[in-house]
């Protein structure tokens, strides 16, 4: 029997991670690549191409591919681009949709890492069956997907769902777009840590994190110290759910989703950001959602969420091609 | 030959508005009732079809009545019924869409008044051919509706696009929903009016608005003021504008319109408004965004961009009929 599946890739600065991903999100097989961040975009694209025949030969010999999916930061999901991007030497624009094609003669696409995850929840974990859901990708930044009507939404030029750039305090936080008091300056690993900071000068509970430079201090370690029961770190907790629980009553204001998914490396921390993120959100609710908005973390695993949500806007393109009798 | 037509209902507070409105947004014929809030629901739609009946008499013998669009406050598309409206002594909930159709049997349906203002506007105003767009309406209050993919957002549960509960503030003004600080507490007629307030008190300019007391300000006033050049009204609209620019960049971050439209009263006081709007609303958007989104006013007339907006609705109801042969 001819296995049909598709190839999810997720591209970071530092990594690159692949997948064969079959309709119903099982992962035929899957490898990882030091991304070469120097190096242009479509050596990657041929290092991928390389590392797929690899694993394409560990399967049935009739397994085919039936499209690719491509997660990448500053991707334009409209052009099939790479534009800018903050950690890749690749210059203003690189056609990585084009790059492909000359490979594979399937459809292929490419959107920003928060929409694939996006996509990935309502494939195949947490928002199957929903029509409207927001996913929140908490890393470094902060990232978001729309799910509307049962799709993500692109919105005019493809660019819906930069949450991330709302504003929290107008005189607030200086942010790397430029402007100032971005939400992703509050609420993301980076902005936990700068709210830690500002604890420490404000407060003067002896704290472990008193003995980290700014430099030296993670949102791991801000974790770790909330764990052991310290206050600085468990008010930076508490800080950044209040700001995320009111910005996520905004967002729910506008698309009213049946439900927000938190995935990437801050949504680990679980319970400690999750409870008081559902209280502050459930208070700043507008009095017809008060209730009904369930706010839980990405069912999709940890490790390779990301190349399912790239597998899963693969199928979307897939499933938009006309039927081939 | 036969003419087809809907009826537009607008149900305010005081006033409740009626028109025929043809498939290009053509009024065949208007009319106006004292709401009687005081009167239970059944009766205004008695009063209303004697209207329609009176209407249709004069118009040629074979046109009909396609479907039926009402816009009311507190309206719930998904069950057709308005409920506990403050503005009305109606109670918990009455089904308007069961008791129109127990008189007409065509598609009926009902929706909030800014829903039905951005139907309006994408069927007959400046967002018709437009896939994403935002429709703001600046009354008492501030209401939303959203286009997205070339139709009107619900959402889950029918509640999308309630941006007059965004938080401007968390610590900010005292809203009528119970939560504070909400962007309609800023940006409408009375937000402008508690500014205006606000910054006589934190100045020390004469200003002709220093002999009304808070009950006798109307935004009227505020903007005859600031057209007579009184810098405490004109510094009421400058806020008044950087609060809605700041939170119409936010809206823009969410869902991408191509453009956004302001209506209602107090979108009347023109560039006074708009212009320190776009100005803000550019200096708070996210750089992909920057130059890309028009702000303009409605299209529609101001007098009858209600009842357009509801004919609209009765339009979409009509078109997601099967076709009849």
């Amino acid at each position: 029997m001819q296995t049909t599946c598709v190839i999810g890739i997720d591209i970071g600065g530092t990594t690159t991670s692949l997948a064969l991903v079959d309709r119903t999100g099982g992962v035929l097989g899957e490898a990882t690549l030091a991304t070469h961040s120097d190096q242009p975009g479509h050596i990657l694209v041929d290092r991928l191409c390389d590392a797929v025949a690899t694993l394409l030969a560990a399967l049935p010999p009739h397994t085919t591919i039936a499209g690719i999916g491509v997660g990448a930061p500053n991707a334009c999901y409209q052009r099939g681009t790479v534009e800018n991007p903050p950690n890749l030497n690749w210059g203003a624009s690189t056609n990585l949709v084009a790059l492909f094609r000359q490979r594979y003669d399937v459809p292929t696409a490419i959107t920003n890492d928060a929409n694939a995850a996006a996509l990935g929840e309502l494939q195949f974990g947490g928002a199957r069956g929903m029509d409207h859901a927001l996913v929140i990708t908490l890393g470094t930044g902060l990232g978001s997907g729309l799910i509307v009507n049962g799709e993500l939404l692109y919105g005019a030029g493809g660019s819906a769902g930069e949450l991330g750039h709302t504003t929290v305090d107008p005189d607030g936080r200086s942010c790397a777009c430029g402007k100032r008091g971005c939400l992703e300056t509050y609420v993301s690993a980076t902005g936990l840590c700068r709210t830690a900071c500002e604890l420490l000068a404000q407060r003067r509970e002896p704290s472990p994190l008193r003995d980290l430079s700014f430099n030296q201090l993670t949102s791991k370690q801000v974790y770790e110290a909330a764990c052991g029961g310290d206050v600085i770190a468990l008010a930076a907790f508490d800080t950044t759910a209040r700001i995320l629980g009111m910005k996520l009553a905004d967002a729910v204001a506008h698309t009213a989703p049946e439900a927000i998914f938190l995935s990437g490396g801050l949504a680990a921390a679980g319970d400690l950001l999750l409870e008081p993120a559902r209280r502050y959100m459930e208070e700043f609710l507008f009095v017809s959602y008060k209730g009904a908005i369930k706010l839980c973390r990405s069912e999709l695993q940890e490790g390779n969420g990301a190349v399912l949500g790239a597998a899963a806007l693969a199928w979307c393109e897939v499933d938009k091609m006309p039927l081939q009798y």
